[in-house]
């Protein structure tokens, strides 16, 4: 490794050609933000675009917005922008509601179009625990002789494609060691057995290159408000490959996803496209941030680019973790190979609580993850090469002094 | 009948007592907005709460936002805000979600809760057509054998009460017509047949006084988009009475249903009280503004003083329309009675639709819903007594000059 200086990062960036992808987002002087994997940071024209659709289209055109302001397809326009970075030819994906709910719609529609006999969904016990208790609460609503939830290794998920398996559910990269999958070969294995592939993308989209279409996948939902910055609670999205659309209908059936919403029949029927998984009245203030941000962050955005920088910015912070802090305990917990990794790396530490308490406090924010997680990740939109030097600076002082040992470190938050 | 004059209206509104909490609001002078139970109008207070939501909670806090900002228990907080305006101690309701969605989960965990052999849903033909449809949704889901839709008159339901129903599920406002279940004599019927009962409030939170516990309801659910003001596509909220709080879980097993969600169990295991209703990451953006408006518009309000000057309005209205406007085909489509009536006069009319349209051009807003009802919504925090006079006298030249004949009225918009 050559012995890096700050300066050398700093030509890095100049060099860069995402760096003026920055002047994008607002962010504060001095904060260094790794934390976009779990809530993205606020695009500078969402200020503006918000108070427009409060005080001018809530506020004075009022219901008539719906038309005007077209926010009755909102749902269907933001899913199609999030499929044009994920893959997705347009009207295979809507947005709304949250990734959970999104994931029973489809968990179920999967069940409903499984061949009989095939009844389990097959996952790993690493995956984000939202999408197991979904099947969860699934089975526990249809009978285990309906829905069985069976979990191995993400390494072995290839071997465990019995004739039993409805449909692999799988998060393409891992919430807390950033390990990816290889979604091409993984759908393609999991369709030859017989079985239906959904994947989880809320820490792909917008984060890796992910291409739907191409890998034939049959399911996808996915989160708004990480790499996408739609915002706090931003809706989620959910894909559902053409050939799939019509199939079946869906078990949460609001009147937004019949098919003639305003006749008010009394006779639930689905409407035509992906539009039959949405399901109630869709949080417009929240739609119109997510689209915001598709429209001033993304537009235009080269993922290829996108990926190579952030694969750059995590060898990087590999590299200067393992160096500066060399000795104080950390065990690097991501795939060090890049084809494995997606856009976020973790090391684990014994007091990973406490230092990353202290990270924070030293205004380089990334997030813990239990038991032992310090989790970090990658936006390259926004994360600068000098972030890099410069948060690997500031934990090695923390480390060097053992400044993390204090007791306000140790308390946890309701929210880690 | 007297013979009114505009100034009797503006003498009227001196006296109200509700008269300050205009100010509350902005609207758009000229505009008379009888539309609140389809959207509720801006909250004054709402533009600069959402402004430092946007800049300074989401830009600058960023995800400690979660702790530091309290955004981790808005669907409790905001839950017990809307259970103080329709009669719930506080620990029993929660904000979140859509009404359907919110429906599903209490569907699914009364049929959990029913005795065996209940297995009937109970409803009326004319309920909301979303509530009708997730019933059918979770039919389809776990089959025929497990849930039954039944559909009698709003009128025959207490003589349907066979020992086959488990949930009767009534929206407590009709929607068209605007007619009321007397709550408390409803639900005695309900239960005293072995059944229980789950009341749709989105036509009553904020409109009509509403004393949940009181009645000894079971369930309930309903929209934070109308008369609470929460703004376009506003979380919904649920209500769970007590005694029925910890008996079962529900299928939408999110991870902010779970007892320890950032314990990242494999297993789900749900909440204490009735948080395990939540599911997925709550929309905060679209939780501040609901949380907003109940703040800043219904703080303090006494609900008797709303129902007394919105049965006014609404007596006003009936009597305006039907002298000023005879002959001229239209019908009363809600009760005359006060205690059957809600926040709402309905008309029919064949030319409903035009005739709306007509009206709004005229800056008269209310809604048509099919096949030829005119609806309008009184909102007594904003909506003045003049307004009625105006609103009236604007129809009135409209029929009289027959000007909603003409092609652009007759013009059908994607939402009604």
């Amino acid at each position: 490794m050559t012995a890096y200086t700050r300066a050398d990062f700093l030509k890095m960036d100049q060099a860069d050609p995402l760096a003026p992808c920055r002047e994008r987002f607002l962010l504060r002087n001095g904060l260094i933000y790794l934390d976009g994997n779990s809530l993205g940071a606020l695009p500078a024209a969402a200020p503006e675009r918000m108070q427009h659709a409060v005080t001018r289209e809530w506020g004075m055109d009022l219901i008539s917005s719906w038309n005007v302001n077209r926010w009755i397809d909102l749902p269907q326009r933001v899913g199609d922008r999030i499929g044009a970075l994920v893959g997705a030819a347009p009207g295979q994906a809507v947005a709304g509601d949250s990734t959970s709910v999104n994931l029973f719609k489809l968990l179920a529609a999967a069940l409903k179009m499984a061949p009989e006999g095939r009844r389990v969904i097959l996952s790993d016990p690493g995956n984000f625990p939202t999408d197991l208790y979904m099947v969860q609460g699934l089975r526990e609503l249809v009978g285990e002789n309906r829905c069985e939830l069976r979990l191995v290794d993400e390494t072995e998920i290839t071997g465990a494609l019995t004739d039993d398996v409805a449909l692999v559910m799988l998060t393409h990269v891992n919430f807390r060691s950033g390990r990816m999958h290889d979604m091409q070969a993984v759908t393609r294995a999991v369709q030859a057995s017989g079985a239906l592939m959904l994947w989880d993308l809320s820490h792909s989209a917008g984060a890796v290159p992910v291409d739907l279409d191409g890998c034939n996948a049959d399911f996808a939902v996915g989160c708004g408000y990480k790499y996408l910055n739609g915002g706090p609670g931003a809706p989620a999205f959910l894909y559902v490959a053409a050939r799939h659309r019509e199939r079946v209908s869906q078990p949460l059936a609001g009147w937004m996803g019949h098919e003639s919403p305003f006749v008010f029949d009394i006779n639930y029927a689905p409407a035509a496209g992906v539009s039959r998984y949405l399901c109630g009245t869709p949080p417009v203030l929240g739609m119109l941030m997510l689209e915001t941000a598709l429209e001033s962050c993304w537009d235009g955005v080269d993922m290829a680019q996108v990926r190579e920088k952030s694969l750059r910015l995590g060898d990087l912070f590999i590299e200067l973790v393992e160096k500066r802090c060399a000795g104080h305990g950390f065990t690097l917990a991501s795939p060090r190979k890049q084809a494995l990794r997606g856009s976020q790396v973790s090391f684990a530490h014994p007091d990973g609580y406490a230092i990353m308490q202290a990270l924070i406090k030293a205004d380089v924010v990334g997030d813990f993850r239990a038991p032992d997680l310090l989790r970090f990740g990658f936006t390259p939109l926004y994360t600068r090469y000098v972030d890099i030097w410069d948060a690997v600076d500031r934990l090695t002082a923390i480390m060097q002094q053992r400044s993390w040992d204090k007791p306000e470190f140790h308390q946890r938050a309701a929210v880690t």
